[in-house]
């Protein structure tokens, strides 16, 4: 095994859960582990000034390998120095493959052996993806950590053709790590597939970690599946993953998926689920979901959330924020973009500390009374 | 005379030019005068934070009376504590009377004695604003300095209307003056109109600074007309103002024309021109207009302006900043604002120590040279 570039450190096993309380090193700097990574596609966190993101916790962004190599392209990011340097970030940045945007934004798709034919989506230009031209693009970017090129099928692909996925997604790693040129600054995980079917994913697992991949990555969940689905693979897939690496479940950002996949013994999720629906006037509090350009907030000057001590609720009240949404002013968007990443960057916060105490069972019950989770029918997220 | 709440203190006049170096004292706060103030139409400037306004030594802005009104109202920010705690910004902040956006942006306007009768630019709903109308929305508002409600026609109006439109001005002011609320904490000033002839300005003058404003405004300018004829009746316009009160020259933002102003002695100015241009990619720098979404700027690593010491230019380069405004991230649109409002404030910093010096002459001709100013056919603002 070689030394990685990025290393997990554990630091202590919850009592009664899965959960790990730990730190991953990576060559811009270490950080605690649950941590929730806020997504900056392309190589900006939608509305946020990098001084934000520091301010409020963030110690690893995620952008998007697909959307940077179709703009502005990894040669200008890479002349510019890398991601690091081009967006004045110098904490960690992980990127991802590009497979799941292919699968999910590209059009007229043609998967292949070499890889897959495809058409932009932003002016339909032919394109060609493969696992060598995935890490040839991140190289250029030059994030902390890497992914493998994948195949995200839906969850509720047959069983053949997820065992064929899965089987091909395992050679695409290999001839990732091969192609790799920065063994030493680059961290490189791999992404265990597999749907809603245990012994595939324990195929993926075994085929993965035979290789010798910094990290571990959980991909093909949150894609639309039941949560209860999704809390059922992880439940036996992470226990399939090394425990002296990191484990990092793809684009999950709900509160309660958070604080699930961390009891499942996850250490690093994203989602552009806090952003996104920030620049909807949708914000998510202590109490449940706010969307504060409701008229009822009109004369509302309380802060979006009494309990949160973050810049937009220390200085802005809802009144303001509405009138804000409503008249399409970008301040707006910041302050309720701020918000909601601080809130779940916070909810990371609470998360280790109650792992550091045992208690993260009754912290999640807490959390889930006030949240609202446990009404029936709540409209959450 | 009353004692205003809002005082200028005459620190210096230039030898060689009309130039006044000074200080107007505001419930919030001492600010120096000759003096830039961003716009803040809705109660935000433009993608901007407070905390960033002051960081760039923005010590007063401007809200606009008839967007308020309209969105989110005057008595939610009445009710909010006025605009200052409604925004976040303890400094100065100056409101317009409303005056100028119902004959730039209403619809189906009626003039009368009493007011105008004219409908929403949001919704065509029927609205009515008359000199007391806007000094009561602005007492509602809070700000430190207030305008007198003012018919604003255009540069080209005949002689007999526009001394139509000057006499009823006056009565305006003087029924917007007996009006005002809260003359111990807001400084009303009146606005001097009259188009391009001089004898109106004068008569528009003499009817003014007989009442007992605390400041006056040159209104009717930078409404379309030549840049000459806007120089033309400043010169004789500010000589008819009191020395011992503040000036300020309305809508005027374009570098060459806040010098022109200094130099004929008006203290404060403001324009949309600085926030608009940027986002739509376009800066102004050192060496003139950069339009740093083109092509041009692909691989250019160097900061927007070279001699600039803003944030954005310590921290972002053109290319970086490019990919954001054509990929429509509104971190582009902070990173030029931001730039393009220091850059202006930084001016009248630069300006004040050419006061200082004696040598504004001197400092006006480099900054045109360099600016691009004197070439023949400059595409510049």
């Amino acid at each position: 095994m070689s030394n990685h570039p990025v290393t997990y450190q554990l630091e202590k096993k919850e009592k009664h859960t899965g959960a790990r309380l730990g730190k991953i090193t990576t060559p811009h700097g270490t950080f605690e582990t649950p941590m929730f990574m806020p997504v900056g596609t392309l190589a900006t966190v939608k509305t946020m000034a990098p001084e934000e993101l520091e301010e409020m916790g963030a110690g690893i962004i995620l952008s998007n390998t697909y959307h940077l190599w179709l703009r502005p392209g990894a040669d200008i990011v890479e002349e510019a120095g890398g991601l690091h340097s081009f967006m004045n970030w110098d904490k960690g940045i992980l990127t991802d493959s590009g497979g799941f945007q292919v699968f999910s934004l590209a059009h007229m798709r043609k998967i292949e052996e070499e890889g897959v034919h495809f058409r932009s989506h932003l002016d339909g230009s032919k394109l060609f993806l493969s696992p060598e031209k995935a890490i040839n693009v991140q190289n250029k970017l030059g994030p902390d950590i890497m992914m493998s090129f994948d195949e995200c099928p839906p969850f509720d692909e047959s069983y053949d053709y997820t065992k064929k996925s899965v089987e091909r997604t395992s050679r695409w790693a290999e001839r990732g790590l091969k192609a790799h040129q920065n063994p030493d600054t680059q961290g490189l995980f791999g992404i265990v597939q597999g749907g809603g079917f245990e012994d595939l994913r324990k195929q993926s697992a075994k085929d993965l970690t035979s290789l010798d991949f910094a990290g571990y990555s959980i991909g093909g969940l949150s894609v639309g599946e039941p949560k209860e689905e999704m809390y059922r693979v992880l439940d036996f897939t992470t226990p399939l993953l090394p425990e002296d690496k990191p484990r990092y479940l793809m684009g999950v950002g709900t509160p309660d998926a958070l604080i699930e996949g961390v009891m499942r013994g996850v250490d690093m999720f994203d989602c552009v689920l806090p952003t996104r629906i920030a620049r909807n006037g949708t914000t998510m509090t202590s109490k449940g979901r706010l969307v504060v350009k409701n008229a009822a907030y009109a004369k509302d000057f309380r802060p979006l959330d009494e309990n949160c001590n973050c810049y937009t609720c220390r200085n802005y009240t809802r009144a303001y924020i509405r009138h804000l949404i409503k008249s399409e002013e970008t301040f707006g968007l910041r302050l309720t973009s701020y918000h909601n990443l601080y809130f779940l960057l916070d909810l990371m916060k609470k998360v280790r500390q109650a792992i550091r105490e045992d208690n993260l069972l009754e912290f999640k019950e807490s959390f889930f009374e006030e949240y609202g989770y446990n009404k029936p029918n709540a409209k959450n997220f």
